[in-house]
C-alpha cells in the first residue's frame, strides 16, 4: 500500500483526482500524464505504469473538457480578437468575456488586430488551425467571406461591436445611432448650435453609425449640418490638437465637440487642458476617471461588460448546439450628464 | 489545367502558399486541411485527395511552427497569468507580452487569477495540459512547488512583477523599493513629516516591498516611522475612503498620501474629490489621465511595457533552448513630479 511516487502528499478525500494530483503521485509532468492518457509515443515504460499507477489509486477520471479534447470536439478554447488588447475598452471586454469563459471551462486566447483586416484575418484562421471551440472578433475589415468555411466546418463565431461586413452572422452592436443623437439633442438643449464632430475613420463601423447617429441628430434638432465641423481620422494626440485648434478659432467657431470614441476623447481633453476657449464636450463611451476630470466629463455610457458578457454568452449556445437562425442584437447606451456637457455657448 | 475548387481566385506568385489559400482552392475550411495534413481521420475519402490536390498544386509546405506542432514540440502558444486582465496596468503587459509573441510566431493565452493562489495554480496547469510553449505568471500565491515538474518537463516559467514564493526561477521585477524611497523623500523635500502610505494587502509581494521602501524612506529622510499612518488592504473604494477620513482628521493628521499602487491611487482621488483638506499625494504606477487632474498626479512610474516585453524575451530565450542559470532583473523607476506630490503641507 506504500506509495510508489516521491511525494505522498495526496489526499483521498471525496474531492475528485485531478490530473495534477496524478502527477505529484507519479512524481512526473502533467505534460507526462497528459501522454500517458492519450496513449501518445515518447513516454517510457516505466514511468507510463507509474502513471496508470496513480490513476488507479486516486480513481482519476478525465473530465468532460478532457475527453471532448480526446475526441477532437473541443480544444477548450475560444479566441477573441480585438484591435488592441491594451486599450481599456476592450480589456474590460476581454476580461467579460473570460468570466463566461472560465464558466464552461474555456480558455480564451486574444490577440490584438490592430485595425488591420489582414491581420484580422490572420489571427482569425491562426485561431481557426489551433481549432478554437468558438471566436468572438470585434473586426477590423469588412470582408468575411473567408469565415465561410469555417463556419460551415462547425466553428461558431460572433462579431461585437461591429458586425461582419459581407456575411450574415450573430452580431453584439450598442446602439451608436441612438446614443449619438441623444449627445446632439442635450448639447443643443443647453444652447449650442455650433457642434464639432470627431471620429475615427469612417471605414470602422462604429465610427460610421456614430456620424450618421450626428448627422440624424443635427436634423431632428433643427441646427444645419456642417460638414466643415467633422474631422474622421485614425485617432492621434497630434491629429486631434490640430482639428481642435481649427474648429475652435476663426470667425464662426465650434462651441462643443463630440469625441467619437473613448481614445478620441482623451486626446481631446488634453490638446483642450491648455486651450484659452474651453467648449462644451461629450464623448462616446464612458472612461476612468471621466468623473474627476475638471469639468467632469459627460458621455454616452454603455456596459462595455455587457458587451462581453452577450456575445460570450451567445458564442457558447452556438458552441452547445443553437442551430438558430444568426442573431443581431443591440445593446442600449445612455447619457451621464457630469458637466462637460452642461457647458453654455461662450 | 482546370482547377478543382470551386473559387480560383488563388495567385501563383512567388508568395508562400498558406493553409488557408489550400483551403479556399479545395473549398474546404483549415480544420479539414489541417486534418489531412496531420493525417487525422474523419475526412472524406474524396474531400482528402481534392485538399492533396491543392496542396500540389499550391506547392504548399507546412511551415516550421506546424512542422513542431506535428512533432509536438510546440503549440504555438504562451500562457499569460495576471491578476485580472481588465486592470489598465495588466492590459498593457499584455500587450507588450503579445508583440513579442507575435513576433515569435506564437499566440498568448490570458488568464485573471483574481489575487487567488487556488486559481492561478489551476490556470497554470490548465496551460500547461493544453502543452503552451511558456508560461509568463504574475503569481498570486507564494508556492510554486507545483510548477517544479513542469519545468523539468521543459516548460520555461518566467515570473513578473512578482517573484516565484519558494522555487529559484527566472523573475522580472521593477525597484519597488527604491522607489518608494524616493517617493518619501520627494515629499519630505517638499516639508512633509505625517506621511501616510496606502497599499493593497502585504502577502502581496509589491504591497510589502514598497511598504519596506517605504519604512526605509522615513529612516533615511529623518522623519519617524508611525505605524498608525500605513493602512495595508484589498483596494477598495470604501477601505481607502474610510482610511483617508481617519489619516486625514484627528490632532495629528497625515499631510501626504503615497498610493501604493494604481488601483489605491484611483480609489484615494476619489475620495479626495470632496476633501476638505487635500494632503500632497504620489502614486505608485502612473495611469492614464493623472497628467490632467487637478492638481495633476505625481507618480513613481515605471515602464509596463518593457516589464513585459523583458519577461516575454527572456521566455523566448529559453523556449529556443537557453539553459543558463535562472535569471533575476530588476527594472528601475522613476518620479514623475507633476504638481500633487508638490503641494506643501497645510
Amino acid at each position: 500500500m506504500s506509495s510508489s511516487g516521491p511525494d505522498n502528499g495526496h489526499r483521498t478525500t471525496s474531492r475528485r483526482a485531478t490530473m495534477s494530483d496524478v502527477a505529484r503521485l507519479a512524481g512526473v509532468s502533467i505534460k507526462t500524464v497528459s501522454r500517458v492518457v492519450n496513449d501518445e509515443p515518447a513516454v517510457h515504460p516505466d514511468t507510463a505504469e507509474r502513471v496508470m499507477a496513480a490513476i488507479e489509486q486516486l480513481g482519476f477520471r478525465r473530465n468532460l473538457g478532457a475527453r471532448n479534447l480526446r475526441r477532437g470536439s473541443t480544444t477548450g478554447t475560444i479566441g477573441l480578437i480585438v484591435e488592441d488588447v491594451g486599450n481599456p475598452f476592450y480589456s474590460e471586454l476581454n476580461r467579460a468575456v473570460e468570466r463566461i469563459a472560465t464558466s464552461f471551462g474555456r480558455q480564451v486566447l486574444t490577440g490584438s488586430s490592430e485595425e488591420n483586416s489582414d491581420r484580422e484575418r490572420e489571427l482569425v484562421l491562426e485561431f481557426c488551425s489551433r481549432r478554437v471551440d468558438g471566436i468572438l472578433v470585434v473586426p477590423a475589415g469588412m470582408q468575411h467571406g473567408y469565415l465561410v468555411p469555417e463556419m460551415r466546418a462547425g466553428t461558431p463565431v460572433v462579431f461585437l461591436d461591429r458586425p461582419a461586413g459581407d456575411i450574415v452572422a450573430d452580431t453584439v452592436l450598442v446602439d451608436n445611432i441612438g446614443g449619438t443623437i441623444e449627445a446632439v439633442a442635450h448639447l443643443v438643449k443647453h444652447g449650442h448650435r455650433r457642434i464639432a464632430f470627431l471620429a475615427d475613420s469612417p471605414d470602422i463601423f462604429t465610427a460610421g453609425e456614430r456620424l450618421r447617429g450626428f448627422r440624424e441628430g443635427c436634423v431632428r434638432n433643427g441646427i444645419p449640418f456642417d460638414e466643415s465641423l467633422v474631422v474622421m481620422r485614425t485617432p492621434t494626440a497630434e491629429g486631434v490638437g490640430d482639428a481642435v485648434r481649427r474648429l475652435l478659432t476663426g470667425p464662426n467657431p465650434a462651441t462643443a465637440v463630440i469625441a467619437g470614441n473613448n481614445r478620441v476623447a482623451v486626446h481631446l481633453l488634453r490638446a483642450l487642458a491648455h486651450a484659452e476657449r474651453r467648449p462644451a464636450m461629450i464623448g462616446f463611451d464612458d472612461f476612468e476617471l471621466a468623473d474627476l476630470l475638471d469639468p467632469p466629463v459627460s458621455v454616452i455610457s454603455h456596459d462595455v461588460s455587457a458587451l462581453g458578457r452577450a456575445a460570450a454568452e451567445l458564442l457558447f449556445a452556438r458552441v452547445q448546439g443553437d442551430q438558430s437562425a444568426p442573431r443581431k442584437v443591440v445593446l442600449p447606451v445612455h447619457l451621464v450628464a457630469r458637466g462637460s456637457g452642461e457647458v453654455a455657448p461662450s
